[in-house]
């Protein structure tokens, strides 16, 4: 008998166990560790992944929030999924995530708020053509900068707005356009799609040309696709598109936009940033 | 002795008690009447007041996001807003807002997390500019349509992309431009500015030019402007710009800007609407 594949990394990141309905333990990945607690994208699509494998949950993901309130420690965390209202089309979940602070006291890290929604054909229409870039073959695989586990997770391809070479002060744009996927290639799912809408650096490195901490307040993604364009897209690349608005008082935002290589709008996300001065 | 003056309609309708600290009730205003329901953006404005109004709040509105899981009905309602963490310069809230069913039994027709922060002198930067538009005074009041009833609280001067005159199928675009302000004049506050971050109609008939059922099912605002760029606008106008990005299978999105009179960028925000086909 063979043994069991290994997961992909993505999923083993994902790995919960679920002993009540809606109550789930989970663990911190050293695989998607970001500098100073787990890669936000990680908790994101973890948080998707226990609203899909909650026994109740109808439909596919239409919105989500996530609100990092602390970071999470390396250790076990438990997340508790609840349905709140089930309609016809549409069903409205929360989300909390906590942790044991040294006391054994549990400590909320995260909340998130989602939707799922049964999706029917529709007149449709994109308005967000998916700018012309260059093929994701073209170009060369690089990482973003060294000494952070999770970059290495992706296979990242900038076309534009890559992270500043020379920290200069001189930035002008915080337009990032680059491909991804799951590195090794992995079939596009809700919980990757999330975490690839937060793949993005601070855009006020790029903006400023200036390195400063810098880590994500809240995110909310809205699912475009559904799981037949997901099917669609299967393992290839994303061309992901970010940019900020505004800059003001130690907090910026950022749009972005998410497309498959045929085209097609899977997602768009928005953030708001803290940024030291 | 003369009497205490009559509040303005917008602070009526937020006017809630607190029995115990983050315990809200309150009452369905008609002045803000929508079609079946409260317009989306009082709800979100009695949100954003009571959060305001927690005995622990702490710094200003950084971000706001609002699921709008059912309609309100005529009535009172409960709100319990919760600070679940406080840290050095955020504060994390989640908030679900109840009414009774026929039955008796609380139902939740409304859920919302936010973050409070304290806001700083950094480097900042306006990347959004406030597009180039004639000023409201050489602009028409126009009321969109008759018949909703909080369409008149709002003194609303389109510039481009009104409600369509012709249902005809014919739409090209998306893209709204209009001047607001409370209706009578009202000094801006956050609650305010949450509210007007929602007052565009469904982006959906301004496309196609069909006037179909469409309603919000999640909001997401992210305040720009602290309390000094408010008390700086007064009551004057704000321009309001509002785009989708992608329609599909029964959902489209919204981005939308809000300035001041001064090209202040005083909020961006986002949504996700449902509509019938």
């Amino acid at each position: 008998m063979s043994k069991p594949p290994t997961p992909h990394p993505f999923d083993a990141a994902l790995a919960l166990s679920q002993d009540t309905p809606g109550h789930f333990t989970g663990h911190t990945s050293p695989a998607y560790w970001n500098m100073v607690g787990p890669f936000g994208g990680i908790t994101a699509a973890t948080i998707v992944r226990a609203i899909m494998d909650h026994p109740q949950r109808l439909g596919e993901p239409l919105s989500l929030t996530v609100n990092y309130a602390g970071a999470l420690t390396e250790g076990p965390f438990e997340l508790q999924v609840t349905p709140v209202r089930t309609n016809r089309s549409t069903q409205h979940w929360t989300v909390t995530l906590l942790q044991n602070d040294p006391a054994g006291l549990p400590v909320v890290t995260t909340t998130a708020t989602a939707v799922t929604a049964a999706r029917r054909e529709t007149w449709s229409q994109s308005d967000t053509p998916i700018p012309a870039v260059p093929a994701p073959e073209t170009l060369e695989r690089r990482v973003m900068f060294k000494g952070v586990e999770w970059l290495s997770r992706y296979d990242m391809r900038p076309i534009t707005g890559p992270v500043p070479r020379l920290w200069d002060g001189g930035g002008h744009t915080s337009l990032t356009q680059l491909w991804m996927r799951d590195e090794p290639a992995r079939p596009l799912d809700f919980a990757a799609l999330a975490s690839m809408c937060d793949v993005f650096f601070p855009r006020v490195w790029l903006r400023r040309a200036t390195q400063v901490p810098a880590g994500t307040v809240s995110i909310t993604v809205y699912f475009h696709a559904g799981s037949a364009a997901l099917a669609a897209t299967g393992s290839g690349y994303l061309l992901g598109q970010a940019q900020a608005q505004e800059f003001r008082n130690g907090f910026f935002d950022q749009t972005a936009q998410v497309w498959n290589q045929a085209g097609v709008m899977l997602a768009t996300s928005h953030q708001v940033v803290y940024f030291k001065a």
